[in-house]
Parts: structure tokens; sequence; C-alpha cells
């Protein structure tokens, strides 16, 4: 099958009287018209311009900027439910297992029907760790969405990938450098199946290559115990000492936590994507806190990890469920407002993802990447505007967002994928979770 | 406007070659025909003869016993977002200022959203508990859902209720005795608003016209410590001091209960109704004892309170997050497996109605109160049948149930309502929910 060519510059568009949920500094929300030009925000409220533009009537509509999903594995949704109910190392064993017999096309399949579910769940962009992600670029590619695409690297000795890790993941960046939608960039697997060589040669190929870097970090107890047994440090504390940890970098899970250890990623500018569904799932115990390391300093962003572990890759259950642990765990039900769960989602991602300046809100200037919500759907009545972030953060159902555009480009419309059809989609994946499930 | 006639008897159907999700005693999920008759299943399984039936083919479809939500408040559905981010006590301070001031009309016009919404997230039956419940009723009546509706009853002196609670109940209980899809009962509101004497006059009330009875019970640390301070005992210890408890009752949200109380209500027979979601968000702190109340004997279901508290009324959400907090609390990924989780929402809340011989599961000779939810949902990929009460349970999104049926009567079609438009609804509930916002 041919993968779809993406247009330079997306065609005009005025959105006309929606309700903007702009997520700019002041987090206003006003009714007004967003105009898009070549990809990018061009007016946002008051009127726009209709000259040379589609105009969409967007009266029923909010506007809201698109998901930003800091932490995943994409490709994994073949295997959704396949290892639930059972805490990680049990998790993993059956996971791993299935890994290693994985092949690059059940991996494009699998990251297709992935990305769908994203897309049709309002999310625009994800950071993704794992490898033949040369065939996660090409899903990418082939529905629209906006991939920051990390090549998981660990020790040679212990990967199942053909090669050395890094030199995989070296290829990959060199590969996808300057590309539209497809960002590449090297992530670290975890402290228990990397060495300090391979955090190092991860950080200098980052460096080299001007990359971001993406791993996992402080997700289990064992972990950070089994690490401080073999090393005499917590993981942040021996990452940090060995010159690893520095800006540009996004840490998942950072479940099991200190307050030194807050500091510690405060200090270096590490962000923190922070994935409650998977967490509670595989039992991990605690709760990350989030908002001691929001006053600390540290970006937080949200993250669904995979369908494996989640198991569903919606943002909006996501935010739904980071804010009812913070506020349970605190004993304070003023912890994460909705307000600060919507952040989490947009604008917080985008600064993890460095690209703050060009992502997460919709003011002018920024890409457009968007999603049309259904004021008219039950899970978002009273359609009031006061109450639109809440119910966003709360209640609102996947099948409120009607439309989703990626710099200006229409990848959802009225709940189809525009680009391949999902049924298309959904036959690749279902064919090519049928070995891995059948073999086990 | 009128209100629907609810037809006495279905058309026959046969539903052709479905994955069932029997919820039977051997939990089995067999692909085969359904075929129901006078509104109930006259048979389950292999295939069924199609004579004089409406034929659907059901190749596409998992076909799963109807949600039973366990506790809410249908007609807050107008105020979701009301009075977010904040615990219990300034929740409700707010709360109770509004209902001060609802009229049965807007009571109706909420209760329609609030059924509409459960209608379309795969919910057949609820256990409501508010006042103007003859207005709940007809909504009920208006949608075709199995409502269990309790008149809430609380000293006569601290009620907003014209004339004497109990009388209202008794009256409401009297005018819908009998009904096909209505089901009177008693709710004594809880301790906080209860005297003795109201709560042995709601348990007389319910035995003599065999109703149930459902109230709120050990919500948060405050309710169960200003009791003890008051009284010298714990709610559900000085509940049963009293006399009050025992069988035909249903107590919502239990979280704040000793092993001695979780004893108590086995030795009752007391059912609760477990609501995560809203526990979580009013920060009540604790999580309730699921694991031990099970392993006690005691019957759990599942609610998802009311909108203004949850904020959603989807019982998959709810599933999801009783099963990610009872594993994170008790660091143990195998606690309340989906297939639980699935059994809290169907069979188990079937059990604290007291219908468990009636609802719940398909069944022959069974309520054909089910939803058919489409296999081909990015949600529920890979649709293999071993992992799809895992969907279900985990990621499953509302959008996936495609029709619903309570008694064999099609209530949502394609995600419509079939009775009364959306638009309809919505409007009418727009239109009551402005006096209550904008006059706060």
């Amino acid at each position: 099958m041919l993968d779809a060519v993406l247009p330079l510059v997306a065609s005009p568009i005025v959105f006309r009287d929606a309700l903007i949920v702009t997520q700019d500094a002041s987090r206003r929300v006003e009714r007004g018209d967003v105009r898009v030009d070549g990809g990018r925000f061009t007016s946002v409220g008051g009127r726009a311009e209709p000259e040379g533009a589609e105009v969409i009537d967007a009266k029923g509509f909010a506007l809201l900027p698109g998901f930003i999903n800091t932490h995943g594995h994409v490709a994994m949704t073949l295997l959704r439910g396949i290892a639930d109910d059972r805490e990680l190392s049990g998790f993993l064993e059956t996971l791993f297992a299935v890994d290693a017999r994985r092949t690059e096309s059940d991996v494009q399949a699998g990251a297709l029907a992935g990305i769908a579910e994203m897309l049709l769940s309002g999310t625009t962009a994800f950071l993704d760790l794992y490898y033949f992600e040369d065939a996660v670029a090409r899903a990418c590619e082939r529905l629209g969405i906006r991939g920051f695409l990390g090549w998981a690297v660990l020790d040679p000795e212990l990967t199942t990938q053909s090669g050395k890790p890094l030199d995989n993941a070296r290829g990959f960046i060199d590969r996808w450098a300057r590309h539209d939608r497809v960002t590449p960039l090297v992530a670290p697997q975890g402290v228990y199946v990397c060495g300090q060589e391979t955090w190092l040669g991860a950080k200098a190929l980052a460096e080299e290559k001007r990359t971001l870097c993406h791993f996992h970090l402080s997700e289990t107890r064992k972990e950070v115990h089994d690490h401080e047994a073999k090393t005499g440090a917590r993981p942040p504390v021996w990452l940090d000492e060995i010159g690893f940890l520095g800006p540009s970098m996004v840490a998942a899970h950072a479940v099991w936590m200190s307050k030194r250890e807050v500091e510690i990623l405060a200090k270096r500018q590490v962000g923190v994507a922070h994935c409650p569904s998977s967490n509670l799932k595989l039992a991990t115990g605690g709760i990350a806190p989030v908002v001691e390391m929001r006053a600390a300093g540290v970006h937080v962003g949200l993250g669904t990890d995979s369908a494996a572990s989640n198991n569903s890759l919606s943002m909006l259950r996501e935010m739904h469920i980071a804010g009812l642990t913070q506020k349970n765990q605190r004993w304070d039900a003023s912890a994460l407002k909705a307000q600060e769960l919507l952040d989490l989602a947009t604008v917080e991602g985008a600064q993890l993802l460095g690209r703050a300046n060009d992502l997460g809100s919709i003011e002018v200037g920024k890409q457009a990447d968007l999603s049309m919500v259904r004021l008219d759907h039950p899970t978002l009545l009273p359609a009031r505007p006061e109450a639109l972030v809440s119910h966003l953060a709360y209640s609102a159902s996947e099948e409120a967002i009607d439309s989703v555009f990626v710099a200006g480009e229409c990848l959802v419309r009225h709940r189809a994928l525009v680009k391949v059809p999902w049924q298309t989609v959904r036959l690749e994946a279902e064919a090519a979770a049928r070995p891995l499930w059948e073999r086990p």
C-alpha cells in the first residue's frame, strides 16, 4: 500500500463563531473566529477575514488545542488485554516474550491502530518509546499525526534488536531528521536494562543530533530498590551522578520519588510524563507526586502509556484519572483542578516536547493542531462556557470529539479518519495481532 | 408534551451470530444467536428459531447485559461542573443551595438528560436517591429505562421538601407501585440529616410496602467521626444497634469501614453501591474495601453517583476506575480482575436490586436488557473473544455501545435515542439549567 503524501501547506480555514479554549497565558475561553493559514493560526478571537478560506460553521463546537500524549508504546495496541491483572514484572514477562518475535510489519499495523485511536480521541501529537520506529514513523505519515518517536536503546547484550541499539537509534534519527510530522529521538529504556555506558551514549547522541531524550524512571518500588541495592543510589540520584540528566529530557512515570529527587529533576530541567492509569493498573502502589513536582518547577505532561497496560489511549480518560488520584491521595479536592488537568494535556505537554512556542495552545503563530468538540454531546451538558474546562477534564466522552486537525489539515472529520479508512486500519491490525496472540 | 406510552410486549427479536457475554453462572462468552419473546430471553447460544421474529445480524457485535448503576441522583445532571474541585462539605453547601430552589419541571428535564447519557453508555437500570421522584419516574417512562427510584427522606425539620418526607415517600410509592419500568422505594439520606425516628420510619415503610431501602453510608471521615462524637458509635454500628439494618437495603459509598462494620453489613445482608469516581473526586481520602466486603459476602455493585460529583454517568469509566483504585491501593494487580468488574456492573447490581433472578445476565427467562457493542470499534481492538471482557472493563468507549434494549424494546439504535430525540432532551435540559446556574 502506498503511503499517503502529505500536502506541504494546508488550505486556509476560518472556524466561524466557535467557543475557543485558547489555553493561552490567560487561559481565556471566548466565543469568536479562528483563522488558519499555511497550517498555523493567523487570527484567534473576534471576527476573522473569510477571504480565500474554507469557512466552517463552528457555532455548536468548542475549539480545543490537540492533546499531547507524552508517553506510550503505540505499536503495542495489538497487545491490549494480553496480560491484564498482573503486576509489572509478570506483565513484562509476557510482553517481552511477544516483543521478541514482532516484525516491522506488525509494528506498523499496531501503530496505525493506536494512532487512529489517539486521533479519534483528540490527540494530535505523541511521544513514543519502542523499536522498529521507522514503521511507527510511516504510520504517522499515513494518518498525519505528529509523532515524537524514540528509538529504544538498552545494553547490547540485553536487546532483541538486531545490531547495536545505539547504532539503530542513530540510523533512525538520520533517516527522519527534519521531517514535517515525525521528530526522531533517542530513548534509553530504563535503569534495569541500561548501564552507565548506554545512558551516556544516549545522551551524547541526543546532544549531537539535538533531539529529545525519553526514558522510563522510577516506575515501581522494585526498580528503585533493585537499583539502589546494585549501585547504592536511587535511579534519579545515580543518573545525576553519572552526568546523564539535563534539559530536553522526558522521564516517564516518576512514581517513587523523594523530595530530593524531585529537586534534582527540577534543577536539571527534566520533564515528567505522568501516566496514572498505567501505574494504577500495574499496582505500582504509589501515586506520582505531581503537585510537588509542579511546585518545584518540574514540567509535567500526561501519558497514557500503552494499550497493553492502560488499556485506553484516551487523554480524556487520563485527565479524569490524573485528577481523581491526586485529589484522593492528598485528601484535597482542590489538588489538580480541571484547568490544571487541561494544562497537563496541552501546554505542559508542548513544554515537554520542547515545542512550547509552537504547539499546545490556540494562539497566533502556533501550529493549527486542534479538535472541534461537540457542545451538544450528552457528556458536555450543560454546555455553559464556565463549565467547559471541567467537562473536558472530567466527563467528555471521546465521541464528543467531532473533527481533528494537525497543521490545519483535517485528519478526523465527523468521527471518521480522513486519510485511511478505519476499516482498513482495523483489518490490517487484526491480521497482524493474530500470530502474536495465537503463539504465546 | 405527551409522555410516551410503553408497549406492553415488545416484538420477538433474534440476534443472529453474536458474541454473547452471557454473565451466566459459568461466565461463558460464546458465539451464537439470542432470541427474545415478550421482552425476555427465550434462547441463548446455538441457533435460534427465526419464526415470527425480527432478525438482527449481530455478527459484528458483542451482546452484553445492560449495566446496572446502583447509586446516583440523575436529576443533578443539570449541575455537572457547578461545584468542582471542592471537598464534600463545600460541594454540598453549593448543591443544597441550588437544590432548595429546584422545581419538579427542572428535575424532570435533568433526569431526562442523565437517563439519556446512561442509556447511550449501555446502562439499562439505575438506582436513584432524590426528591420530586415522580418527575424522575416520568422521565424513565419517556425514555424507557428501568428506574429504581428512592424518595429521599430526612428529619422533617431539616428538609426543603414541602410536607413530611416520609409521607411524601409513601405517596410516591403508592403512585408508582407495580409499574412496568419504575420501581419506587424509600431512601433515608444519611446519618447527618436522619435521626433514629426517621431511619426506623423509613424501614417500616419499606417493609410495609415491600420496597428496597437505599441510603448513604460512611462516605467521609467527617461523617463517621461526627456521628461517633454524637452517638458514641460509628454509623453502621449505630444503625445496627437501633435495629435499622436488614435485607433489601443498598448502602452507597461505604468508604470508611472497619472490618467489624464489614461483618455487620454481611450479617444483615446489606448491599453496597461502590462509587469510586465520586469518592476520589471529593477527596474522601480512603478507598472502599471492596475486596474485603466481597470476601465477607457483601454484595457490591457500582454507582456513578451524580454528574455533579463524578462527573460522568458512564459505567464503562466506573469499571475502569474501580479496578485501578483497588489494584493500586492493595499493591496487587490481580485485585478486582476484569471479570469481577463486569460482574459488579451487571449481575451484582441485579443482586443489590433484589432482581438477581430477573436482571443482570443474558439467560433464558430473564428480562432482555442488553447492549449491542461494536466489535470493530478502535477501543476494542484486537477484538479477540478472550480479551473481550478486559476491553469492556478497561478500554471500551461509550461510542462502542451501538444499540440498547430494555425488555426487548430498542431504546438506543445506532447511537441515537429511539423514543425522544436527544436534541429535544438537550434543549429542555439546557433551558432548565439556566436559572439554576445564573442565580447562584
